[in-house]
């Protein structure tokens, strides 16, 4: 194990806060940040882990990012909750957006987030979880760079524009998916070209348009949504919500603002729904009790699993195990504090 | 052309109406449905037009539909609204519950639709674009029987399970899509199975969970999602807004109170937003022309198109030019009318 290094939750938290704080966020943006990136590393979700901080940092080369943003929350209707995150990132705006979102949503039964002027380099999943944490369902959308092909087309313009919902469990963390219109996430593909290995098929095409098993035609190509046109129909409809809606960039036009640091600002899109407002004398703990025969139905077949039971599974080790981060990663982020 | 009638889409709708009402449909629910089959004929979309007149004939052989039903409409929340359809049909239950919907949506900027007890033989593109029609972004979402199976799973659980969503356009029908979480459609099945062909590969696993070409095993089988575990996820979904959310049926449980009618008992769901409350000093006008940027940009790639503009050509031509429909398809509604 002398390639990595282990760290307990705590110490995840204040490492990435220490790495932020040093580079110029706020103290608010840092620890919003660092509450989804210990998430993430307490879920054995990697990717999303302490290896972020270096896309939070390296957004600063971008002179328009505000490291200190102060979010700015209003509300637009009886069940509407804006939320301006003033060129900083989503993590912060979330974190304020989302009180009154559950408010609104208990009041009136349903309630809408709008979130403009952030950058999202973060999963979907821990919006919607904090969500339905509170009995509630929810649902998030968000648009990013374009870098897949609309249905029948051949050149990038839709985001991967990932989808997340969340269903609120008695007991349980929620059931939870958050998940790409594309086939793949962008980085399967850079693994892959740093590895010098294939693609497989259906992931991709080339510039040219022909389907391709290059991970370097690929990313000057297009990538592809799953399912084909159903999933390129899915990637328009996020365009549409987080953009449109709520007033904010498509893919395409966040691609002539960034310069180069691959943190895109846009908009996002939030709904939460509270179960009891849904059915005549509500009783949201019989709703919950009738989803779990549901999902007790699929889990008697051989072979499946709910999402993101890996990650819930995950988490009932790492809060008294720690976490395991490779060596390299550590010195980085101990350079980043200024303390190497 | 001796092998197909022609009709105007007067007719067409005077004939569902007839032969709904002679067989014991009440005037309205006849006249909802008559509605639906109309605007169907009128996009050529065939297989909800005419020829979807005997699933709702054949529904009656079930004793527990009411084809006099007349659906009860509350307010469950301020923003959340109910429709009880009383086991009559989707078609008059959604009439009802949508202005009321739109009302709301008008006044909190958000608002839900809570239909419960219809039997839902319809596509739902036509409630998502009324709503739209009224410059509002529209979800609809509904389960079925159990056809398809979970991701990792081999037997069938989930229905076919569609998701439709309607965004509004100025002076333009609304961009819509309406698809099913399965591959295909359970009808593409049975028409290879009717006409002796294999199906593709990919649509279906035979009763052991192995993939099937076979149409035959693929009907005792399971249909599979699109893209795999991502539209299992979302078939998944669907179960839990228009099941456990609405407080009604799953596909499973649906099942086992159809009586080989192909009727499924159930609920629906539906979102309806006002785009104009999701902006700061909300400018309807500014976000729907910013929409229309990102479908130039989708229609300037070659080979592309827009969910739904093929139904929307048809419509530039049929209420002029009438329909025609098969002479065998005629002769069996004329019979339903008792006017043979």
């Amino acid at each position: 194990m002398a390639d990595s290094v282990h760290l307990m939750l705590d110490q995840v938290h204040a490492l990435a806060v220490d790495a932020l704080i040093v580079n110029g966020f706020s103290g608010r943006q840092a620890r919003a940040i660092a509450d989804t990136v210990t998430a993430a590393e307490r879920d054995h979700c990697t990717s999303h882990g302490l290896f972020r901080i270096a896309f939070y940092l390296n957004a600063l080369n971008n002179p328009d990012v505000d490291p200190t943003a102060v979010p700015v929350v209003s509300e637009l209707a009886p069940a509407v909750v804006h939320v301006d995150g003033g060129r900083g990132f989503a993590p912060l705006a979330l974190e304020m957006g989302t009180p009154p979102l559950i408010e609104k949503a208990k009041q009136q039964g349903i309630a809408a987030l709008c979130l403009n002027n952030i950058y999202h380099v973060a999963a979907l999943w821990p919006e919607v979880e904090r969500i339905a944490e509170q009995g509630l369902v929810a649902f998030a959308f968000t648009a990013a760079l374009p870098y897949m092909a609309p249905a029948g087309g051949t050149r990038p313009l839709y985001g991967t524009n990932p989808m997340a919902f969340a269903w609120p469990r008695m007991g349980h963390p929620p059931m939870v998916f958050d998940q790409a219109s594309s086939v793949t996430a962008r980085g399967e593909i850079q693994l892959r070209l740093r590895d010098g290995k294939r693609i497989p098929k259906g992931w991709a095409i080339d510039p040219d348009g022909v389907p391709t098993t290059d991970p370097e035609a690929a990313l000057k190509g297009a990538q592809l949504p799953f399912g084909g046109h159903k999933g390129a129909a899915i990637a328009l409809m996020v365009e549409l919500l987080a953009g449109a809606l709520v007033g904010d960039l498509f893919s395409f036009e966040a691609a002539s603002n960034d310069t180069g640091t691959g943190a895109p600002l846009g908009g996002e899109f939030l709904l939460a729904i509270d179960p009891g407002r849904c059915v005549k004398d509500g009783d949201r703990e019989n709703q919950l009790a009738h989803a779990e025969k549901l999902f007790a139905k699929i889990l008697e077949q051989e072979g499946t699993r709910l999402p993101s039971d890996r990650r819930f599974a995950a988490r009932k080790r790492t809060p008294k195990e720690g976490i395991r981060i490779p060596r390299s990663l550590h010195q980085t982020l101990v350079a980043y504090t200024g303390e190497s």
